[in-house]
């Protein structure tokens, strides 16, 4: 790192760094549902696990989740919380509705995020209290990003199982 | 973000959220592999997918080739590589020598990582150019560290199913 870096272009390059690994793996999460099809994604991706259109909704949930986490504003979609966080349930929703969903949350979850100062991703987020961010810092905006962009990966790795083997 | 916080401790604060994350996922799957135990991580994953014993082969081997990747030193086991990175065949391994390969893997790159000062992460890794590196700052050492975490993620979602089913 060049030593004349100031403090706030290493926070903005800190951000950017959580920014671009976020929207590697949401392009790459959208690459293989594009791909795998609806068809596809009706299957379990292992014998007794999840369906790809539970994931789906299960993502989409907990995107929608983050936004009032971050404190960008409240749920879109808050009735996703009893089937694809709650449960395993998503009877009652369709994979159109659901990528419909997917999408929607990114998109404005994205738009917010990139309404943050730089600065502001240093800052608690609500899932931690108020003493125990004064202890432990680390716990702010941008490591529940950074979370949450390992969630994708974890579940991007058993969507993959959809894909015909070669 | 305190605003008096200079640039060392907004950098410390960064390496710090990055290497907790390794920690937590490093945790994660030993506690994973633990549990699972030799028999179960003999099976695949899914059908016709990559067995327990030659995800254990492939986290090791990735983790072994961040050594030289973050200027830590050469690989322990190079050997890994054919079977583990170039192809998916875990013959002529057993399962306690990758388990002790993995341990070993990880505590001596954990290790050798604790001695990196906080600016020192920012710098450029080897799989980037010196002209890239100037054009895109953000790849740095600390960035592959993030990466490889996603990557730990994407496999422990997968070695999960190895658990029987309530």
């Amino acid at each position: 790192m060049n030593d004349l870096l100031s403090t706030a272009a290493t926070t903005e390059l800190f951000v950017k760094m959580g920014l671009m690994n976020w929207d590697t793996n949401i392009s790459r999460t959208n690459k293989l549902l594009d791909e795998l099809g609806d068809d596809l994604l009706q299957n379990s991706v292992a014998p007794n696990r999840n369906t790809g259109v539970w994931l789906v909704g299960h993502l989409a949930a907990v995107h929608d989740a983050m936004l009032p986490v971050l404190g960008l504003g409240e749920r879109l979609y808050p009735q996703l919380e009893q089937s694809f966080i709650k449960s395993n349930d998503a009877s009652g929703y369709t994979l159109p509705q659901l990528r419909e969903y997917w999408n929607k949350v990114n998109t404005t979850l994205r738009e917010r995020m990139a309404t943050l100062q730089p600065e502001e991703w240093f800052q608690r987020h609500t899932l931690v209290s108020e003493e125990d961010f004064a202890k432990e810092p680390h716990r702010n905006k941008l490591n529940l990003l950074i979370n949450r962009t390992g969630h994708i990966s974890y579940h991007v790795g058993q969507l993959v199982f959809l894909k015909p083997k070669q």
